[in-house]
């Protein structure tokens, strides 16, 4: 039987950590990781300027999901990435979990390192790999960094041609990931993303809101209390991305624009939602 | 020559009230106001609960325009909208301004009254209306008035299927229009609305942004700082509004939508975004 690549389990932030309930979202972690005889989840709070704090949190969050078995991998620096003691830390990981923070410190501290290496390693071998705010934007090839802030921040409209993003850690191929997405407004920014190259799908997570890839990338399904928002522009018929005005609003014609609910399914593969079974 | 409708403005709400530049969307407004001899601009504010500040804050962004011949008609119960005294000031109006506020109020204290019959005999007599915010929602037939709010306030994830809807003005058939777009997170909440019935193509307009409907509302042109986003319908092929989860998010499949900039032209007859002159 082919090796299958593990799961990957993308979060929009703010996700539940109190609850217990079958439907909360950290539970599919916690689960993974009981699963896998005397294996442990390796938080990783490489994004984060609280370590400490993070680590608290979930080291909660998780003992109430029953999982004790909890290492906190927490990479200040690239020679930390270096430092073989800290690769060691992953053998016989169950789970890898990505907190929230900046996810440019994931990719800028990480990137290229035997740490990382190691983890795409493992990941091929089907350890399943969590991300959650910061976490879940690093997953895709090109990252949103953000840049031209949300309008809802005060700062200028968000759908500018100049949108500030970043290689990232390529864990899930041919998308876009944006998290907070409903909260913070950022549609359009996930939007202009898309038009930059319509060869991506662009994937907006509410927060508490989660999909989980599996099968090999080919689909995933939603968790969580919000919603999921899939922006197709294979169809664009116009964008001015490349005529006009590089500071003002992009103009986008013919977007096609999924929004999903928690169960509900997509397939990658076929970059089609998928029909609720009747 | 058939009398020709009067043109509608339709603004995001907290429009630019400073400045006189030429792409100003209250310029707009006033140089309708100026080009009739002896026209005044009137300007209802039902929808404020504020209704002297609001006037006041119009009254010296018309000055700076160049407008010195504004009526204040306040409505603040159903019996000021049955006074001929008060559908006599609109004899002569040049352009009626909705201000912004709660559109529930305008179509509660207004609706069926004779002031209002007025005003939609002199809009067909081709008096331009203008809306800002509530001003704007209210133009719909059938216009959202919020319920579950927006994320961003704290509240509940807003792509209910329990949308809060109210009947409107009626102005501006086939339409349902939102405001505060980006800012508010709004887009989950006008999709719902197009779900609820694809015959309505959705338009959210950021703030300090705006579209002029003319030609008899075939067409309309994109004013102002931010985005206008369209939301078409016609093309979902699947939604769960009517089978499950009244309470959740609601699922829409193969939604269309554009996102159009300042000078963008779209076709309301057509239903189709108009490629910029080349």
């Amino acid at each position: 039987m082919a090796k299958q690549r593990g799961d990957l389990l993308i979060i929009g932030g703010s996700e539940d950590k109190e609850s217990d309930e079958e439907q909360a979202i950290l539970r599919q972690a916690a689960r993974r990781a009981l699963a896998k005889e005397g294996g442990h989840l390796v938080l990783l709070t490489v994004a984060t300027m609280e370590p400490q704090q993070t680590a608290e949190t979930y080291r909660k969050a998780f003992s109430r999901l029953g999982v004790h078995r909890l290492e906190v991998l927490d990479i200040r620096n690239r020679d930390q990435a270096y430092d073989p003691a800290n690769v060691e830390k992953l053998s016989g990981a169950a789970v890898l979990f990505f907190s929230g923070g900046d996810q440019l410190r994931i990719t800028s501290q990480m990137g290229g390192s035997p740490l990382l290496e190691r983890i795409f390693a493992l990941h091929e071998e089907g350890v399943p790999i969590v991300g959650t705010s910061a976490g879940a934007a690093a997953m895709s090839e090109t990252m949103l960094i953000g840049g031209p802030g949300s309008a809802i921040n005060g700062g200028p409209p968000p759908c500018l041609s100049s949108l500030a993003m970043a290689p990232g850690l390529g864990l899930l191929e041919g998308v876009i990931v944006d998290s907070h997405f409903s909260e913070r407004g950022r549609f359009a920014r996930l939007m202009g993303a898309v038009a930059q190259n319509p060869h991506n799908l662009g994937i907006g997570l509410d927060e508490d809101t989660a999909v989980l890839v599996r099968n090999n990338d080919e689909e995933f399904t939603v968790l969580g209390s919000g919603g999921v928002y899939v922006i197709d522009g294979l169809g664009i018929r116009y964008t001015s991305l490349s005529d006009m005005h590089t500071q003002g609003i992009l103009t986008v014609h013919d977007a096609r624009v999924h929004v999903l609910a928690r169960d509900d399914r997509f397939s990658l593969k076929e970059r089609r939602p998928l029909l609720p079974a009747t």
